[in-house]
């Protein structure tokens, strides 16, 4: 039996409920594949579902290793584990890169909502040297922004939409697979099923 | 200037003992690349360096999705974040795969060692059904294992071979980088480099 909205995102509102004490409970781990064929993963920090979709968002530079290798590979994983309640999801899907030359307005505006979203501090570290190369001579640090400018033209929104979600919960020994298939009028329809944990 | 045993090693030690507090210090999540091309990602737990070497363990059962991943693609990521200590260690390498067939004696013994120093709870999970596929009806589960009986044939040991190493130290905002390269005698040489965070 299928459903509209799949019920993996009830658990994970749940799970990010019951975790909230945590501060690293917003902190997921996501996979990527470079160009050369090897993996990728790094920690990133859950960015709240797309307005009332099912579609995860994250902030980036765009001058990371991992914009560069979505572009090549739009694929990801998402390993969220949760310490205190012993659950995790992994979250399968394609994800979306929103940078500053986006021709769609309504994704232009997302990027926005999501750049003021975040903390002065977030806001400052797009404004800094580019992440991942060689560090050189003390530059000073910025250490003013004006809280009124737009996005930097080095911040991006990604969107992750998912089709297939692992969930495991360690406490019951329990594990359910989530399974998206599109519909005839291209309506999300997620199915479960019990698997062995 | 490089070093045999790469600095990121006495870093991660480190960090274990600054976290041993956690129970889930111990856990980090792996990926890998599925046949699709696409990334996968899980929480694993951490089982130990390989005697005096700069290998990393981890325990498997033979019958999941990883497996078969790393046969087809043996190059994984390993990200590890430390809740306490606010650490990171992105871990890249290649994944030596040994079960109940591997013909070199040396590796049959890591494996049987790696047997014997897990938990009887965690070596009972290798009996039970296939993980990740479709629960069947309530079959009971195995209550009772010979504690010195040897490895079953679904448990697998795999052996991390690391050849790039990014720290990241969120408390100070310091990131380094530790490549390592072969030299003439075959012997592993780890240099560093700071990154921009």
């Amino acid at each position: 039996m299928g459903t509209v909205t799949g019920q993996w995102k009830q658990l994970l509102l749940n799970a990010l409920e019951s975790n909230s004490h945590l501060k690293h409970s917003s902190f997921f781990q996501l996979a990527t594949v470079g160009s050369s064929g090897r993996p990728s993963n790094r920690t990133v920090v859950f960015r709240g579902f797309q307005e009332n979709s099912d579609k995860i968002q994250i902030n980036t530079d765009c001058r990371t290793h991992k914009v560069e290798e979505l572009k090549h590979c739009p694929f990801a994983e998402i390993c969220w584990y949760f310490t205190d309640s012993w659950e995790q999801f992994r979250i399968n899907g394609r994800i979306d890169i929103v940078d500053a030359s986006d021709p769609d307005l309504k994704k232009v505006q997302q990027r926005e909502i999501s750049w003021f979203a975040s903390s002065l501090k977030s806001r400052l570290q797009y404004l800094g040297p580019s992440p991942g190369l060689p560090c050189l001579s003390k530059e000073p640090d910025q250490e003013f922004l004006d809280p009124s400018a737009g996005p930097d033209g080095a911040f991006c929104l990604l969107v992750l939409d998912p089709d297939q979600v692992d969930y495991l919960n360690l406490k019951i020994d329990q594990r359910i697979q989530f399974t998206c298939q599109l519909s005839e009028n291209g309506e999300k329809c997620w199915n479960s099923q019990r698997i062995n944990a």
